[in-house]
């Protein structure tokens, strides 16, 4: 019997798409893909596919359509502010045959962020149109609000309100069992320790193995990263990699380097 | 009549596919996306799409295939080293429908290479495997080459390898105009200078302009990001914005904040 609240096997999966000129002129480092990334780990749901596509209506409805139907969720970073490059809200209901209407909430939540502030003029006004039937993303540090519609989340692009939108959303959606990862590095060559690293996978059908080399302080080195659902899998299987590592004379660092 | 030299008109793109579980658990944050771009923009070339995907063939040949297909180049970081979880060589052959074959040339590489660092053993060698008919992009800093097969270039994960291999690719592909910028700051809303931006980009129509909020020192500001090919039509929409931030008493702050 299992319990309502168990996370069951059944992997929940999630895609991001960044939306955003910036980042694809190499103006802007993205940092959202690792925020989303980790936020996603710990809420149990996987990130499969990042796509990042500019500020162009055919390009966002494109990828919305392509991933909204293979994920269970469909993040977007950027373009939901008051500003003319702003077309994600547009180009979701584009994509989801949605009209653009003004959210009741969302235009008091701004009337009452710009009553000190200059009060609400059209291109903030803006920030509170959402594609039909869509929910808010509340968002303590601004007015601007994300927005939920079916199981697409438009999020801002400045990363710590994006930030804060996670956080809102944290233990809201339903996800399986967190991924794990242990590390263990070791001042090797991953060539030389290839043969341990593949079979060592092939024993251990739960884990994955992912090897990442390095060149610090003059020298070679790798952290080998083992990913699982199952905390048990995985420390047998990192034991599996040490011992191999110490039969060939090598050193493993738990942990990672 | 065009000089050969001449860049023309038209435009080159390219789309890049980052290949790494280790950037979509959020372990390890993409420096790749930034550097891919801001070279191609040296080159005249456009990053109009960037794709993050799993180590999985399926994931990787469906991307390649789709961003192939649609722009004049496409980029890989990632996935081509020496253990079991390097697959991109053999996605990519797959997705081209060639077979996997020895470089010799890679080999010879690879031989030298490894000649004082312990030999050439079977998961080095993996290093010369690519799809019939590639060549190389030599990397001084390393054994390992990248591959270049019809309009894909692959390359490696590591940032300051990749960086290599792109610096051998300086100047070898041929680009168009390069896309310029010029940034202008403003300390102020940019939902109160909205109606400016958007008119502005109308009336310039050789232009995009990006807006991008920011808070800092505790008070709000933006940049305005001017795009375009000529810099004449961004000097001109430089001023428009100049002259319109100050004739609603803003100061303008060339060259951004």
């Amino acid at each position: 019997m299992t319990d309502a609240s168990t996370p069951t096997d059944r992997i929940w999966t999630a895609a991001l798409i960044v939306v955003g000129d910036e980042i694809l002129s190499g103006r802007t480092h993205d940092k959202n893909i690792t925020q989303v990334a980790t936020w996603l780990g710990v809420q149990g749901i996987r990130l499969r596919e990042v796509r990042v596509v500019p500020d162009v209506e055919s390009a966002i409805v494109e990828a919305v359509n392509a991933l909204r139907a293979r994920n269970d969720y469909l993040f977007t970073t950027g373009g939901i502010g008051p500003t003319h490059d702003d077309i994600t809200v547009d180009a979701v209901a584009a994509a989801l045959e949605l009209p653009v209407v003004i959210h009741p909430r969302a235009r008091a939540v701004l009337e009452s962020y710009y009553a000190t502030r200059g009060g609400l003029n059209e291109a903030r006004l803006r920030m509170a149109r959402v594609p039909e039937g869509a929910s808010l993303i509340e968002n303590r540090l601004l007015g601007a609000p994300g927005i939920r519609v079916q199981n697409v989340f438009l999020m801002a692009g400045v990363p710590h309100i994006a930030a804060q939108m996670l956080d809102a959303l944290t233990g809201q959606l339903e996800g399986g069992l967190p991924l794990l990862s242990a590390t263990i590095g070791c001042w090797t060559a991953e060539s030389e320790v290839a043969d341990l690293l593949r079979e060592t996978e092939q024993a251990h059908d739960q884990c994955q193995i992912g090897s990442y080399p390095f060149f610090r302080e003059g020298r070679v080195g790798a952290n080998f990263v083992i990913r699982s659902v199952s905390a048990d899998a995985i420390a047998a299987c990192g034991e599996a990699i040490e011992i191999g590592l110490r039969a060939s004379g090598r050193e493993p660092v738990p942990g990672g380097i």
